[in-house]
């Protein structure tokens, strides 16, 4: 649905564990990283603000699957592309590679959602201008 | 393929995030540690040493998928079910729930590795002891 | 100022690090919920609303001084000591040991806050059914 | 005893609590990940391997104190100073800012350490070229 936004991470001592390896838990905070250097390069965010409502795109599902370890200090480059966007909910593809070579593909599906005044969040429609910003 | 192995956890502080809830990286830890509990209620380990040779199962594939939020303080119940061994990995199924209700489900699969000397990992086939207590 | 609560935490895999032990900031992490789990035992939170009003303890101060390393499965035993009720904060001091050998000690001072309906954090007074639970 | 080396951090969603700021545990890895890039500027790491020997850096004492918390996406400038130099151990303070408004102070000591064959760390003292490195 888009072309892949691109953006880097180098991995911290403090993301790996005892096996000498990325703990794997890390992955899916790497990939909403990406996710929110990808919303900010559309005018987005993950988490916002706007005439006095909260909004957020909390997440409903995600996965990952790996074929080669990652070690502390690689730059890991991520692919990130929409795969869809629903009425309420958009679903990423995050591509992960080290110098090239394939490391891990995760998924992520988001909820848009607004937030209430004690904290409860409610699945909203997407607006048509964070529509637009998703799809372009 | 085996009755389901059950513990609880008590969502921290820590583990929330400015929407409230639990960050959904954590389900993952989560996750994990039910496998460490689950193995340790066998007599195994994530991660070992025998006879000199390191031992771990590193995750290849991970997913979840959530159905309600998780807030501070909630203690979660978490299912551990074997839903498959094969001759190098091991399926697990997480069902968190919170009172009684549903709230996540999630699936992780390992692989057994053997750990060399300079950290390298390789899958080996699952030694007929370790199969044995994971089917049990 | 108060006899030591006590509680237990074992390590996970996901808090090791590369180097093959715990990694330093999760003992932060370790305190916040042993804290947490003092505060309960107290009828206290770290977060929590009453009245509709929003109140919290953030940390202003945190340290920690290790005299030895710490591994997964390790189950650690951590004493919490109320040290100082000040007019707004507290401070606690925290004892880790391992099989009754000293690991590590830290200290934690929060501040009382009321959070405001955009989130903005602003120190009070503790209430007298605070201190009195704290001091007790 | 050195000028300050400088770099930048902007903060993750998954790094804030439900508090709606920056979870303390948190600036200790941006601690981390801060010295990592003061070593690499210098040519060293936290952890290394060099004729076969494994290297590393644990630490033995990090405290931070915060003057006003820090929220998503704020783009933290992160000094970091070498305040002593030891014979096994170096110093370091980390001063955090925020469009130039201090944030908080961190303080972090690590011991140089040789990793022997089954990862017992042990002290050492720090080689001249890596002393040279850190001074310069």
């Amino acid at each position: 649905m888009s072309t892949p936004f691109q953006t880097t991470r180098r991995v911290e001592f403090g993301d790996t564990d005892m096996a000498g390896i990325v703990h794997f838990a890390n992955f899916f905070r790497y990939m909403e990283a990406a996710e929110t250097d990808f919303l900010r390069a559309r005018g987005l965010s993950v988490a916002w603000q706007h005439g006095g409502q909260r909004y957020g795109f909390p997440r409903v599902s995600a996965a990952c699957d790996w074929v080669r370890p990652v070690r502390f200090a690689d730059v890991l480059t991520i692919a990130v592309t929409v795969e869809k966007v629903g009425r309420k909910s958009v679903s990423y593809r995050h591509d992960f590679a080290l110098e090239g070579e394939p490391v891990a593909t995760g998924r992520v599906t988001a909820v848009f959602c607004l937030k209430g005044p004690n904290g409860e969040l409610e699945s909203a429609d997407i607006p048509p201008d964070v529509r637009a910003a998703l799809e372009s």
